[in-house]
């Protein structure tokens, strides 16, 4: 009998090529699939629902796979844990219909992006925050931040080789909260185009130092030039926290 | 004209083996001292106010080191900054007495020890934290280490391999506080045993796991016996985050 298990997963991207399997480069999926396949002896493949770049960390990513063994769902923490590295991490894991899928079946994602701010940043944290030496204005970042709320067509917040068929994505939160030296920005939406959060993040960066204004994103929004936004902010900031799925999937 | 400058720095202890210079072994006073010979041009000693152990982490020690040079205090971070590895940042820089010195001029350090408990803890900061599985009970700790408040004797508390004269310690502050997905312990004190933070947390955790008792403490403080104590919890959970001088020393 096939049963299709539903994981959620965490894991410090710093010393991994993103979560995608690569020829020549260690990968989370990688590292996943190698563990899955030896704890049951066979090629295993896994899917992933958010593709995290290199160098971006997970607090909660989730991903699927179809086994045939006996192994109680429950207990696929402790056989993915005893052969992960220590810096992959499975959180849970539970049995799902076998239509469920990690990836399409995720009803909205989750994204932090973490700024530490001063000249002279923390050495400690730093691989999880970007760094800005310049004092930054949050209050015109998070009016900014709000006028990414809603259903868009974000065509201009996609980076060079994305592939998504359609831009339009719907934004439900964005917010910029100051956290001890420094911001925390939020991002809930049904899903994200390729650096989509990263140029977001980028775009904030720049309007808190003000060198663009804060109707930035509207801009973007209405033109679809990717001019009109900031750079895409580096990957150590950004951490994917949740996966959200319909009650149902779970 | 020599001048005396004291530093603040901060380091991500896991890829060093502690504070101290060692023969064959990577550690943050011979980076610092390394960065500093390189900037002055000449061999540089430079004095911490507290010799962490390997995997200790750092987000306010203090160091401080005697120079000729012309250079202003207030440049000295962007003078380590540019020659140190990421994992260590200087913060601040001011010129102090000469008769001020990192360690014995010190009145007070604080250190944060963080637990995350849970079965299958989260990667992300996980390199801060020390896991423990269980659900530990925060308030049988807290009422533990209350004991630890006040001047007494801590000869139980001491490593072996101390070299300390006298066991007396002032402690000021020891408290438990329940933080996302864990526990944080803090202690504010005079100065400290070899190992002694490490070895209270150890004991909180037994506290809390039911393991000792909660005037744990005050035995050992009466009777003077490490075994009323629990085991050294893990280095890489412990970060010292201040140091205190008089305000005449700063």
């Amino acid at each position: 009998m096939t049963r299709r298990i539903l994981l959620t997963l965490s894991y410090d991207g710093t010393d991994y090529a993103g979560w995608q399997w690569q020829k020549n480069a260690n990968t989370v999926q990688a590292e996943m699939e190698k563990a899955l396949s030896a704890a049951e002896k066979k090629p295993m493949s896994i899917v992933g629902a958010s593709r995290t770049d290199a160098g971006v960390h997970a607090r909660g990513q989730c991903a699927h796979f179809d086994t045939q063994s006996r192994i109680p769902a429950e207990k696929y923490p402790f056989v993915f844990n005893t052969l992960l590295p220590g810096d992959i991490r499975v959180l849970s894991a539970r049995e799902v219909p076998l239509d469920t899928h990690a990836r399409f079946s995720a009803r909205g994602k989750t994204y932090h992006y973490n700024i530490v701010t001063g000249m002279h940043p923390n050495a400690v944290a730093l691989r999880y925050r970007a760094h800005v030496p310049q004092a930054l204005d949050a209050a015109a970042m998070r009016r900014a931040a709000a006028c990414l709320v809603g259903t868009h067509d974000f065509a201009a917040f996609e980076a060079a080789g994305g592939t998504a068929k359609t831009t339009v994505r719907t934004i439900r939160t964005a917010d910029v909260i100051e956290v001890e030296d420094g911001l925390r920005l939020t991002v809930y939406g049904n899903a994200f185009l390729y650096n989509m959060v990263r140029i977001v993040a980028g775009t904030l960066i720049y309007v808190g130092q003000g060198r663009l204004p804060e109707d930035a994103f509207a801009r973007a929004i209405q033109t679809g030039d990717r001019l009109c936004l900031g750079p895409t902010a580096p990957a150590k900031g950004l951490v994917l926290d949740k996966i959200d799925y319909s009650e149902d999937d779970r």
